[in-house]
């Protein structure tokens, strides 16, 4: 099983743009040195708690500062850019990342992100947006000549001009491609709610999938939404590929690894800010099935989240938890961590991450396979 | 007068994204330590000799390795990207670096970069999305409501919602407008052409005007087309905002800086990139008018180049060179270096970029007004 890292980024919105910015490279620095394969940034502009515009200028920074990490923004939302300016940006990236890159796409879920946009605060043009975006986007990365005038973007690609004796350098154009070929850029999608439509259309494209973990159903919907999605286009299925998101602590024992949780920025946001908005949208209900405690949502607290929602304790516990939900949902290739706001202290955050990906996730036992 | 930095990228075709990537930022690195008040970085997709599709990955990069200079994209050509999508972007990256940020805007110059848009390739738009999409720009900088939908463009900014007793901080938005405020942010422009009309635009504007130096004689069109677009405004005119871009070498002799220039980068991007586009433009025609030598620009070799059209020498003729071009040119505020591509063997050129910075500009006396 492989360890990855997903940077929403949840920070406190008291935090300035370089607090932030410094605090996800110190994050993804941490986590190229513990031995984490990839680290996954998000892109909101319009939510206080998740406050990165673009990621790629994230992962530019950490381009310099990182060795063997994987990064993806997780997810550009595609409908919100330009398509042409996006595909460039996204292949130059990746040669300069010498391939350590891949790519989120998504439609976006936040009604003010579109408003920002000028588009309709009903998202009714996320997801037409997002599969005529990504269809410029790739005949861009083909690098042969079109035009495409779509509902709601245009695109094209400019034929080769002849070279002249002199001056033909000025007719050459770079190849801004994603690194190796476009057919080597591996493309992934996250979902959070139950039988979520965005897995089946994972399944269609052959992108990866990402659970966003809303309990055991919710997981188990998604990979096989993905499932039946690749199956009617004839295309495989690799359970490797499929990442589960968790929130994560790890310390000496499992009292200690609570205290980490609950008092940290872990806690922090889940009472600001996760909480209100997981009750407003019920996905807590999952979570709360999986603990056959039938308590009623609303009253979750934050012990039932540290034992139920969270898997915190000692490495011994933090891996029987994970070989359970292996189990329980029938395999996965990556157990990804949520990181959190432990700006002020991140030393037991940081120690956390390290004892992840050296002492938990190398002893998982692989899955009993379930379907 | 101030000492900047313009980074085109002049990169080899040859050059792989990661040595265009690596190599600006160590010539940011080097201009930060020399003292350079500013590092301009270009935004083209479609040139081989210029290939930076977003400066602001670069920009972003260089934010965690330098400590004083000034950043700017050279400019965002604003037709091609989504209005909304660039203006949280600018705003977020001024903040992360702190207000070491100013934004260039322009309409874009080549028909490549807009047919990879689906825009028409006579660039017919490529103004009106300009002044559309900055226009968008600044109402979403405001933070104030709206919708618009333009010709080219949409955009909005949300209203504020309510703030539920439970759940407030999923109501809040980040401030994403530029650091300080949007007044505080400096927007500058370049032009190139004899009486460009992006100048008398810029005058209007109240932005800050860059002349890409062709001659004498087009430069001081420049100042006198600001000069007409700010009076026509009742905008003050202030030729310390004035940068002219020029390409200089400095070594201990005439002699050696001219091989530095002729054998090494700079020689090189003229031979096989610049000299035949400046033929086809006509742009040579300035500099052999200023050298009163009245040969045939079809003529012009590298040691005219080297002569006339560079200001290449010891720190003394260097001196000389800018202030006879501070008196022709009525003064200005900033004299720009261009960078080249020196990158097998940078030390001549760091070493030219320290003396340029330090036994150079700081000794340039000041001007004698002319108007």
């Amino acid at each position: 099983m492989k360890s990855g890292i997903f940077h929403v980024p949840y920070m406190r919105p008291e935090r300035t743009p370089r607090e932030v910015f410094d605090y996800s490279i110190l994050i993804a620095r941490e986590a190229d040195q513990a031995g984490f394969s990839d680290f996954m940034i998000g892109e909101h502009a319009t939510q206080a708690w998740e406050s990165v515009p673009n990621p790629e200028l994230v992962i530019a920074a950490c381009a310099r500062e990182t060795e063997r990490i994987r990064f993806a923004p997780m997810a550009h939302l595609l409908g919100l850019h330009q398509p042409g300016s996006l595909a460039i940006q996204v292949g130059w990236l990746s040669k300069v990342l010498e391939g350590r890159y891949f790519l989120g796409v998504g439609p976006g879920a936040y009604p003010r992100d579109a408003i920002l946009r000028g588009q309709p605060a009903d998202l009714s043009e996320a997801r037409p947006r997002r599969d005529e975006a990504l269809q410029i986007m790739k005949k861009v990365w083909d690098r042969k000549p079109f035009h495409y005038e779509g509902k709601f973007f245009s695109g094209g690609f400019p034929a080769e001009e002849s070279e002249s004796a002199e001056g033909a350098e000025f007719h050459m154009m770079p190849d801004f491609s994603p690194w190796k070929s476009p057919e080597d850029l591996e493309i992934a999608m996250t979902a959070l709610s139950h039988n979520s439509s965005s897995m089946r259309y994972a399944g269609e494209q052959g992108f990866s999938p990402i659970s966003f973990f809303g309990g055991l159903e919710v997981a188990r919907s998604h990979w096989n939404m993905y499932v039946e999605g690749a199956t009617s286009k004839g295309l495989p299925t690799d359970r490797n590929r499929f990442r589960i998101c968790r929130d994560i602590v790890v310390a000496d024992t499992d009292k200690e690894a609570k205290k980490i949780a609950i008092n940290g920025g872990l806690g922090h946001c889940w009472r600001q800010y996760l909480i209100p908005v997981y009750k407003q949208f019920n996905i807590l209900n999952g979570y709360v099935d999986d603990s056959g405690t039938g308590i009623d949502p609303a009253d979750v607290d934050m012990d039932f989240i540290a034992e139920h929602i969270w898997i915190c304790g000692s490495p011994e516990t933090v891996i029987a938890k994970i070989e359970k939900m292996q189990d329980d949902i029938g395999g996965f290739g990556q157990i990804v961590m949520n990181t959190h706001d432990y700006l002020e202290d991140p030393k037991p955050w940081i120690e956390s991450m390290h004892r992840i990906a050296t002492e938990v996730v190398p002893k998982v036992r692989p899955a009993v396979p379930t379907a």
